[in-house]
């Protein structure tokens, strides 16, 4: 696969993602996606997710700052997207870190059809039913049988699952493809994570296959990051780089650079 | 007009700029009134918004997260602006894309005088009846008419309209100011709108022609922009750098580049 | 004392912060807590915050845009941290401008046992029962006797107080230190504050002295901001820098850098 083709799909249908999302990286996830090429949107309140959902092209839903009404408001969005049959990515960030959480990602999977099910180790095994305890939402040392519980998580939700990590996994339970790109940097900062998931969503609403819609679009997002941290060591001036570099990324820098094993 | 005066007003007087707003780019707004040399608030409880209002020179509002708290939470502080007569700056973002969303504008614009409106082509066309549908928060191509359209919302509310876009209209129906300052670059990132309105309340805060304080503010902002533009050409660092240009934007800068046709 | 030292036992107990903040910069919030290199976790639903709570080895509490239901979960989770006997920081943010505001504060202080109170010195003086208003969240220049009003509060709750400045007081009522590190750009710009409050907490987790956790969190962080304020004069690149500085802030330049009078 060439992810640098499904990158000029975003670039030329500019597609809308429909985001509901968290309150630390909101910003970051629409901006992420608006430096891609797409075009973003946030909207929560439960009165017009629905309508939203009509205009968009993908929908990608994010637990990190859950509440109660928030989940309502996802649950309605999903099932809208399911009507349309558009993708929906779910992260389910900080799983396995209080009951609550658990249960918002039981009720979410039941309820709608999610597409894409991703999260870093600890939280991917916690949602595949694995007994581990989420350190907040950075990932533990659990790495053990990750494609094993990733397989079977995707398998048990017909879904495709994206393991975020060092090498990102990415399966629907029969092919898997890894991501090898990005840079140590990218774990010392708020927000690689919930931005990823954004980009997933970004590609996977222009490219039907949708492990090569996730994979495309982790590397993509990642070989911006590796060109950011080329230029600075710092967190804080990485995340502005990192925006730039996924705006003015060249289908030559992305050839060059892919690394996913198929 | 001289923009730079009205710029040296903020300064001087660092009023109060009050904010209901949404949560993608909350931190964008406060940040570019502080930048300016004014003093921002952001609170939504129905519980304190007339309070905060009481301390306020200005109130900005904006419905790119709405909820129904938060329309109801804006509708009291507008009314208690309307009651100590400072302006209310009102950003429909997003509206036509919902019918959620075009009814909490009209809902507000019915239950307080609106000072301001402001909004890209498409939202303003849609808050003035036209039968468009904003594609998220991006502006579409609908600009025939952007000039009567934008009159006739004014005349309707009674209120001063801005159109922002290339050139930005800035209109109480007879009069019309348009500011052709600002940078293609402003367009590639998420909250420059969002900021625009942010800074026209601030101006607004301590001018009383709105027209004139419209277009000021719109003006600074946008010759910050370019000077942000002219050291980057990437959207993340560049937002950085409008930050340091609006804080140190000179008399000599806004007026060298002021372009505001009269 | 020694702040670096303490700096150290961050770094290498990476304790989980949980934070019920504010929108405005709870991204700010977050990740200067993990650019420090302890681990920030964001969750205010009442389902679930006296479980994240048990995970956490200190709880943030701003009121800066606080609601009733955001005070509500606030009861929560300090309850679950003084049960499970781990500090808490309280920012008043704020505080004195609204009613509704201040009685939250009350009900806060009244409901549990807080460990540190952080504020600037008209939050602090409204908190201590002065009657002052605070002009949104500024500080104003009533600096009178701030030393008695800290020491008051500090005996009325049994807490450790900070009051930042130009010059930080940090008192439990007997024992004082001052901090006299920082730069005079913090002070215009958004975030500043809450992140000092976030830093405060994370030092707060790892030393038991919170006179000393809450000292040596300001003085380490407001070195970054000196280091960061030394290669930018804007405040957009100067908050960048200011994370790429607390992230790779060391032990010499805190050493020689370190300003706390005992």
């Amino acid at each position: 696969m060439n992810a640098s083709c499904i990158l000029q799909k975003v670039r030329n249908q500019k597609p809308l993602v429909h985001h509901i999302t968290n309150w630390v990286t909101i910003y970051d996830c629409a901006n992420i996606v608006k430096v891609f090429g797409a075009s973003p949107v946030m909207a929560h309140a439960k009165e017009e997710v629905e309508d939203m959902v009509k205009l968009a092209s993908a929908l990608v839903l994010n637990i990190g700052t859950l509440t109660a009404d928030l989940v309502e408001s996802m649950i309605l969005a999903a099932r809208a997207a399911n009507k349309k049959k558009i993708p929906i990515v779910l992260d389910v960030c900080g799983a396995g870190a209080t009951a609550f959480r658990d249960h918002a990602v039981g009720t979410i999977l039941d309820s709608s059809q999610i597409s894409i099910i991703k999260g870093n180790a600890s939280e991917i095994a916690r949602t595949a039913g694995a007994n581990i305890q989420t350190k907040g939402v950075d990932s533990t040392d659990v790495k053990q049988n990750m494609m094993t519980l990733a397989q079977t998580l995707a398998k048990r939700w017909k879904a495709v699952v994206v393991v975020t990590g060092q090498e990102d996994i990415v399966t629907d339970s029969t092919r898997v493809h890894r991501v090898k790109n990005g840079t140590e940097i990218m774990s010392q900062i708020v927000g690689t994570g919930c931005m990823a998931t954004a980009v997933i969503g970004t590609f996977a609403a222009v490219h039907d296959d949708l492990v090569e819609a996730a994979a495309a679009g982790l590397c993509c997002y990642e070989i911006a990051a590796e060109l950011a941290g080329k230029s600075t060591k710092g967190p804080g001036t990485f995340k502005e780089r990192l925006f730039d570099h996924a705006f003015t990324l060249t289908h030559d820098q992305v050839d060059e650079r892919q690394r996913i094993l198929e």
